[in-house]
């Protein structure tokens, strides 16, 4: 049997988190629960795990900006991503009937993209819970019969419970894309993406300047996403992702010029491009 | 007597964004406190009050997305801008002394603002609480001679409360910058900046071509912000400011020539550009 990989992520076992680690490294994951996001990225830099995973953005919400925080604030290397399909499941205990219900345990943002659910079932009430797959765990092994939980399949899986009810969010179309970090980067060389992290000098049109040194090279981007820089009241760091490998040419041309306009520069990582869906 | 002018914001009374209300229309405000954001944005639309005032970004934490996406729901105008400093204050009733002091309510924002505080004084223990200012309202009259709330200072005035400490935040630069909204536009002549939202064609270098549109006629961008477009997964809504006013001419070209090559475009408003910083 080959040997388990240690992987880390945030939440409870059953989480969102822990599909992708499964799609991301395979099904020899030993998959290692995390209060915070930044337990994960300390577990891996420490050499704790062999590798995290953390969601980056959702199709609904947008970005995760803590995740982009730390991505700085960490020296780790973005190896892959995924993008996961985010159904949110009524899941309770096996005695328990959907009549019964009277309260649902779930994180914050699952409740409200459940809020069609709780609208056509007004006795039922919903009740913060500080994680998914968490609330799933809380009502195992209890007696109750009057509630329930909202959180993905796999959550219902891993704690034998029941799921009640499939696919009760509001918007059938939600994703999660998460990343994969480890201590190494890879290099792959087609069907890749690179991310980048900077921050520019403040002069006119510097971020028109930024996006040429890209679009006069054909490099296509992907995303761009800013967070403020700590102790530089309104100055930004910039996220990129753009097509290509750091073993191009083209790419690394592009990133020594943008190194001679940029005031700070760090590569995150290249890997490969998820197909969507991954699932 | 000039006429009061009601403007709704988020929060209790005493908020820094009551604060930046009064900064924003002067000392002639009613303020009309609200329970969310989307009901200072409704009460505006509905005419209920004058006008309504919403924190978009902070300079340690960034931006306040819900607004982002509230701004482009609601068909409101920006028609000014504040930034204010945020300065927390440690604030009890007049008979608590501090070494009696065991609990601190606050919203979880200003808390983790306050780290080092509560590291220095380990008997002293953090609590959520869902706002600021209510913190300090909920201790108003209390007995509790062993709690005290972190808020601005307006908080302590309005309820006769004491402040105990001040400016009690970690970074000492702290600063949230506020917008106005009303029912109709202003049209500013000089120093003025300008706020749209668009969304683009799905085509390579997309975002060099529109920010091209700027820098080709030398109009400086300020900002750039992007959020999820709902039910098309991966496609976002772009958010720019920069600096010039509907009124001239550059401006108005430019916007035509964005019209050309996006998918859709909307003028948030043209306001005078605050200096820094405003108090």
């Amino acid at each position: 049997m080959a040997q388990l990989k240690k992987v880390g992520f945030q939440g409870e076992r059953g989480s969102f988190s822990e599909v992708a680690a499964r799609t991301l490294v395979g099904e020899n994951v030993q998959p290692v629960p995390f209060e915070t996001f930044a337990d994960v990225f300390e577990a891996v830099e420490a050499g704790r795990v062999t590798a995290g995973v953390i969601p980056i953005e959702n199709s609904l919400v947008g970005s995760v900006h803590i995740n982009y925080d730390l991505l700085l604030e960490h020296d780790l290397h973005i190896t892959g991503e995924t993008q996961i399909p985010i159904v949110h499941c009524l899941i309770a205990t096996p005695e328990t009937r959907f009549r019964q219900i009277t309260e649902v345990y779930s994180h914050p943002v699952a409740l409200d993209q459940c809020r069609s659910f709780f609208r056509k079932n007004r006795a039922i009430k919903p009740v913060s819970y500080y994680d998914t797959a968490g609330a799933v765990k809380m009502l195992t092994g209890s007696k109750l019969t009057s509630a329930a939980a909202i959180a993905g399949p796999l959550a219902a899986e891993i704690y034998d419970m029941n799921v009640l009810k499939r696919a009760i969010q509001d918007e059938k179309a939600n994703f999660t894309r998460f990343l994969l970090l480890r201590k190494k980067p890879i290099s792959p060389r087609v069907g890749a993406k690179t991310s980048i992290v900077f921050s520019v000098k403040d002069e006119p049109g510097i971020l028109f300047k930024v996006l040429s040194v890209f679009a006069l090279r054909d490099i296509n981007l992907m995303k761009i996403e800013s967070r403020p820089v700590r102790r530089k009241t309104w100055q930004y760091h910039f996220y990129l992702d753009f097509e290509g490998s750091l073993k191009d040419d083209v790419v690394r041309n592009a990133l020594a010029h943008l190194d001679e306009i940029s005031r700070f520069i760090r590569i995150l990582g290249s890997y490969p491009i998820s197909t969507f869906p991954d699932q």
